[in-house]
């Protein structure tokens, strides 16, 4: 339910106007030296406040790490990681729990949890919680010394030029999503178990955690089924697997083949914007108009490809302790 | 691995050219009915042969139940399944094991299990294996009544006229592929986990074990990447969750919302395709030409759809086990 | 690993030294009222420093609610609950890193984990973090609404008279064991699954993550092998299951029969022990004496039955969820 | 529920009277050479009808292999053993249908699957299924090259000597346990996992998936309770490991240390016996007597030890994968 992975299995926790979001890893490698500096950079990319078309809440989200580190390494042990809440403004959603937000989860949770979810900013459901995924993202980052995972944004609204996109939001009054694409390089020949845990099921399980998710397609994906087999089958070169094309986007019968992983993912446009819609009132039982007051970002794919390269570090680096690629100890040594 | 489901839980086995292809199921409700009609319609859609574009092999199909019948009636401990593999030609592959056909596992197979896999036919790769998800659908789908899964084919070789498609394939010699949606009628709210176990995740999941699949996308999908926040948002209308219109494809949070579940899947050209390709060969190590002479969907997409409806409705039957809105005793009760 | 459950299912994290012990709940059901009140009671009994026998290092275990909680009720969300560890004295074990004290995990933690383990009073393999795991008993307890769970200390030191037996460990200045014995009442017909996760097999899996647990016999257990088979026998009286003896212990076939469910645990005597006694230093190589200084228990069994309980409470409420006989929603309604 | 292992997958399936009992093995690694006639010693030794006091049901039990060999190896696909069942007799059973027999799985099973369950033979519960354990098993031991996994008959019926406890029960006419040991030698420092994985968690769960079993102890066990810290702590005595005296059983924290293994469990009186009992009678509502005429063990403890090393050998082959101390490909090679 709130936990994923096999080997390297990660437990998410918290809410986004309760004590805090965090993370419990169980499975990570004994040996791996960790310290608060190694979540700056990511923890960074993914805050809002810095770039138009992002939130203004602004967290400090300093990682607070609770158990699993001794000495400045893992010691094989949960490693438990926090992030606390501290600029929550809860009175901005209790007027308006009556009014379940189209686009969110306010209206399935409460059927699903009979009212007592947290549905102060979405709860548990919120995309706050991503800042726990990131920080499991940096770990598993740094377990696969020598693989590079990097996402980037294709498309905003629909146009390349990503300030265009973004002007087009701002300029309706509304949200807008996007496309963004991961790549994955330097991956073993290997990866990836027979039928239900082929790269792509789990890959795909994890990315479908992240709020606002709609797609996602390996390779060339959708544009594969108006190719004609010959176009798009990668002829293999040599002895290592290298292929002439990389139409399969390095995932052959489920398992890496040693060329570049690609796989790109649609996001929706933020459930919250400020032009004014319409929904059903739980007390008056009337449609009612609204507009959402809160901190909201106009485009949440801006802040989806940190969180992207996390749930794809996490699934690979299950992947490598699974194949015995990765060691259960001192798995980062200098060479 | 080749297990899925937390409560109804099905274990997938078999080979292309092996005995068979076969399914335990545990955790199936004690009480159904079931019997081998139940199986034909579906089995039957499976099947090629029958249609211009799909694989002249012929099987009988006829379900050997092995375990956890008795008097007609499912009896709570495991279901096994087995479709016996009679229309097998070995010769057929032998020799070209040296030669790992583009597209195919071969290569990544021979590399992940060090020469000991059963390489005939795609062995425990191949779509063979599909024929044991049709029966744990037909289970399934048993469970879930007044639910209705359904699956059709949206296009094939970039054509809604499926005939015009097949026949771009046929005039190029070569295979093609398509895409096919599924939309499942009747479900409760509610259905789905937290975070990990979002519809979405755990329906990807299960989808891409079914082999050829490169995307998949819910309700307006990737072009929700492409629309503004209010046109994309669902209004509410009513308490039971009704909504205006549907763009999320019945998944909210990733629980379900009452409305039709939809959601598409690309499928990927058929690797096989009668036209010349070039591989590397294992043996001489040189880049040489081939043709496949194996029997070959042009189009596997043409039988996706029972295979997809079969994945979903499992999926389905575990969340309704676990939501309690599935009984694990006497599920089917006459009203 | 340091997971446990299918439904309710608790993960366990922290250190002895480190900042606290704690434990995740996912899968408890939304509406459970739940406050820092509920816990005193099994908190007070787990505690040491209250009775003869027990260790002086005191705690003051007031339960941090972490996630999970909303209006005084359980969200459906992940339960946190930490526990700080406030008086600790790590001095006393860092001069002793060398010596891998016999009983205790020093010798196996350090060659599993390289070194880099929590070697502080025995890290994340301490007695400490049962608090965690009362805690989550409070919870699970609180779900078997009905049912009751006790443990009594049934020997200390082979005496049944415990006071007796304590006094047998002051005067030899060593530590000594016990036997626990738990009781259920109130359980319904049913709960267990097929084969592998019989009621046996999931208690006694839970009860050896309790540290010094050496056995685990359920009924009359190891007296069993020594009775005829008629003796053995619980003749069924009624239409309820009611039996006439019970040395079944209330499970036959693995699956619960209605009658008290009842089993025995032996704990050793505490590892560490003021008595000298020799072992290997890692950096002398040499065999050398030495005595535990640090603050122990001479009989940790006295602590053990509302751990035994907290465990059983566990694998009970999640066997009731499984069942379908506990609601994941307001599981505790008044009458 | 039917399944069991992390890595070392396996699932169970089959009934008493049905087509088959079967194993499905999820996991095993690629490589191992495995053919029917390394089944033969260990197949044999679970048999009954050979010595006094075992039941004259005889069944050839030759396994049929479904899936994951090719060319006399393991594939790394999953491997489905059958064993057929020709030698039942279910009008034995129908009549008894209305007489839930103590100490049988009858009552419970009936309760749980509301009569749909197969109750010939007792059906799923049935020791019968213990031949696809023992099969498990035989694959297990070949991947544990240089571990040795043996169980003994320490007593029957109370009896060292064994002769003697079994002619008691045939002079009575009644059934009788027995108490089984297993000892496991050449295990690497290191196996088991913290907290809930402990070796023996893991043990005692997959051991009480044994029909008949009632308890465990560890090392010394129960006697540990009895007995002084110092007494019992296992001094350590070189850098590998080796202890002076083995009261640990040769596991301490949950981990392995690198002494023997040792283990024993309590079998408790096979429930049919041939002496009358008394009954609660389904269809009548009265308490009426019966004797088992059907074919039955006198003493089921003396089938137990193979099936013992079984469960072990399955859990130990699974923790060595995890601890990457066994290869996924190719792990038995010729030194």
């Amino acid at each position: 339910m709130n936990s994923f992975g096999r080997l390297f299995r990660v437990h998410i926790l918290g809410e986004s106007h309760g004590h805090c979001a965090g993370i419990v890893i169980d499975g990570c490698p004994a040996g791996l030296p960790l310290d608060a500096a190694d979540f700056v950079t990511d923890i960074e990319r993914r805050k809002g406040g810095l770039q138009k078309g992002t939130t203004p809440r602004k967290e400090d989200d300093l990682p607070e790490f609770k158990s699993g580190l001794f000495n400045g390494h893992t010691t094989g042990a949960p490693v438990t990681i926090l992030f606390a809440n501290n600029n929550t403004r809860s009175g901005d959603y209790e007027k308006q729990r009556a009014v379940p937000r189209p686009g969110h989860a306010d209206f399935t949770a409460h059927a699903k949890y009979g009212g007592y979810e947290d549905f102060r900013g979405g709860g548990h459901f919120s995309g706050r919680l991503t800042v726990a995924l990131v920080a499991a993202g940096v770990i598993a980052k740094k377990l696969l010394a020598g693989i590079t995972v990097e996402s980037t944004i294709l498309e905003v609204g629909g146009e390349t030029d990503i300030e265009k996109g973004l002007q087009k939001a701002i300029d309706a009054k509304d949200s807008i999503g996007g496309i963004v694409e991961c790549t994955v390089k330097g991956l073993p020949v290997g990866l990836g178990e027979h039928f239900f845990d082929s790269v792509e099921s789990l890959i795909s399980h994890a990315v479908f955690a992240i709020p606002a998710i709609r797609g996602i397609e390996f390779g060339t994906g959708f544009a594969a089924a108006r190719m004609f087999g010959t176009d798009h089958n990668d002829a293999i070169t040599d002895a290592a697997g290298t292929t002439a094309t990389n139409h399969s986007g390095g995932v052959v019968g489920g398992i890496t083949n040693g060329n570049p992983l690609v796989f790109r993912i649609a996001v929706k446009p933020t459930s919250s914007t400020p032009k004014e819609q319409h929904t059903w009132n739980r007390e008056t039982g009337n449609i009612e108009s609204f507009s959402v007051k809160g901190r909201h970002d106009l485009c949440i794919a801006l802040r989806v490809p940190v969180v992207l390269e996390a749930v794809t570090a996490m699934v690979l680096a299950d992947l490598m302790l699974l194949e015995q690629k990765l060691s259960r100890v001192n798995p980062v040594q200098p060479s």
